[in-house]
């Protein structure tokens, strides 16, 4: 139980909200924003809701220089009958504290972060979209604000939490992607921030991901940054692949994000009987079982697509096309579930959901 | 030759400047900051000197969540006849365009930069201090602004530049350091953004500074990611090692930062002809070497400290002490002669000084 209070500042001036067919993702934002402070003094102090407004920092704040920073990115489901629900905040709030720990960051009281999640968008909730497929998406982040240029932790920070409606992902139902395997660009490497959600790897990402883009593919797959051979994950997704009917997904190794969506995955699979494994595996091996018909379903797993089947994947100039290009079973299954259990249509044997209000 | 003209808004609270012998190294700084916007339709454009004041972004502003960012470090020197002139600021701008190229950030105008550092340093000059040792610190960089939370380059940017009048390295003399090889965290990798001066790479390095700091050491030593055998660099110097003579340093392999003091210093060498060589070196080979009584000296090249010399290196639990843990003869000689061309004091025969007004 928390001891904190939040201190609420309604906007009196309530923006438009934008029409439910016209969400795109993280472009729009809610009418109120969360913020907490940290000083070495009085630790987290002064947790607020405020009307949604510009950040001023110094210039010489070293979330400018340092880029001592780590994020989050959770969901509101709005369910037919209109309660607004969240999956699995627990996860996010203990994968961010490990952020912090990697990141020289102060960690945060979870339960009182969850608390204030809800209540943030309990105050925002007529911006919770239901047309089938949007959501509320949550981006808790945490910023270095002391204005000193050594490099070293910073002895302030900002937790902010921020909200954005967003559109349906598969506005034509749920569609598989392409996907390269990224063999000139490294996203992270063991003893480096992989593991971490944090800034630099995103940043680090982007140059691929561009030119990735401009061949034509949606993302692109990163491989180990040590030898270039291990399976890693996709650009803001884990990755898994059922070979020989049983569902691999790469061990989580320290360069790995370990995903909620990932774990929620395997917690599916362990449930209905399929087997799962969690181990490395190359795109040698991959590759192999793809020519040997063994290959049967590629797809990512992460918040803003929940499931997404790869239907093409491309190495070097080996291209890979997966059950057809089409949804696999399992993926279209996953899928199903998952949105079921989060929009509240389907069972949720393992307790995920977290009803705000 | 640029077409922009630099608007000028005079701050007209100057505050109380700092004595002299009370600066650190990046606590306080100046009247004035640089500031220019990016957007797509305009490109770089409306540059302005104006009163230092905080930034004010939208919570959802790239920076905040992704890193894509940029920055340099170089310094403004006050020689005794009062002139205050920068070293090799064009070395420092062709950087942030490498470190912008990886970013996916726009290229600046670099002749237009070391133009608005020259007007920005002018019209702070009172700013620049001038006893021994003390310098003007800039810190040019660049943020991405847009209010956006998908993972894809900003479409819109500031260049900004602060100053920081900085106290002297060394407040008794050049005096050498200790030094932990880190074993367990890496910097940076190959195909990585090692070699970019960008936030994410320090972010990355704060947890083993910490520890290290812990531990009694004033930096650590970087291994490569991939076999962690090979020397990087310090924290924010490159390393140079004289062996039976012959001075080495890490090659530039793409995670190593390209320093403009390791430039300097190899250049210098050559001209003294003191054999200088660029090659990949293991820890072992250093080792060895230090066991067969040929490692000479070891030191640190960097704007902050200009040479640092290395007098005890660890590495497991070996403890390496450098030349009885004294400064070593090239390490004070290109000490002397740096901080001499920086200061006036010296010829400058590679023309490396730039002159502000
Ligand atoms: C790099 C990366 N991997 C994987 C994921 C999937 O994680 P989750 O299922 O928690 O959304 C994400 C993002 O959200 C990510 O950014
Ligand atoms: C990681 C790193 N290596 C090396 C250096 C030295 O570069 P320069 O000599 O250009 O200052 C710096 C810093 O300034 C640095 O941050």
């Amino acid at each position: 139980m928390s001891q904190y209070t939040i201190t609420v500042i309604k906007n009196e001036q309530p923006k438009p909200k934008p029409a439910s067919d016209q969400l795109m993702f993280g472009k729009y934002f809610t009418d109120h924003m969360f913020i907490q402070d940290y000083s070495e003094e009085r630790g987290w102090h002064n947790p607020r809701i405020i009307p949604y407004e510009p950040i001023s920092l110094d210039p010489a704040a070293m979330i400018f220089h340092y880029g001592q920073t780590v994020f989050e990115g959770l969901k509101a489901y709005k369910t037919k009958e209109g309660q607004i629900q969240l999956f699995r905040p627990d996860k996010n709030m203990e994968r961010l504290n490990r952020s912090n720990d990697r990141m020289c960051i102060p960690a945060i009281d979870e339960e009182f972060a969850i608390d204030a999640i809800k209540h943030l968008v309990h105050i925002d909730h007529e911006w919770v979209p239901d047309t089938p497929g949007t959501s509320l998406y949550i981006r808790p982040f945490i910023i270095s604000t002391e204005p000193y240029l050594g490099v070293s932790p910073s002895s302030t920070y900002q937790f902010i939490v921020i909200l954005s409606p967003v559109g349906s992902y598969y506005k034509e139902g749920i569609n598989p992607v392409k996907i390269a395997v990224e063999n000139d660009y490294v996203r992270a490497v063991k003893g480096g921030t992989g593991e971490a959600k944090t800034a630099g790897n995103y940043a680090s990402s982007l140059k691929a991901q561009v030119i990735g883009e401009q061949e034509g593919y949606a993302q692109v797959l990163w491989l180990d940054g040590v030898e270039k051979k291990y399976i890693e994950e996709v650009g803001s997704m884990n990755v898994f692949f059922k070979i020989n009917g049983e569902v691999i997904t790469p061990m989580l190794n320290g360069s790995i994000l370990n995903g909620v969506t990932r774990n929620s995955v395997i917690e599916l699979l362990n449930y209905w009987n399929i087997p799962v494994v969690e181990r490395r595996i190359t795109m040698q091996e991959l590759f192999d079982s793809y020519q040997k018909g063994e290959l049967e379903e590629a797809f990512g797993s992460g918040t803003a697509a929940v499931i997404s089947p790869i239907g093409e994947l491309n190495w070097d100039d080996q291209k890979m096309i997966i059950n057809q290009g089409k949804t696999g079973e399992i993926s279209r299954k996953l899928y199903d579930t998952l949105t079921g259990i989060q929009y509240g249509t389907e069972e949720d044997p393992f307790n995920w959901i977290i009803k705000v209000k």
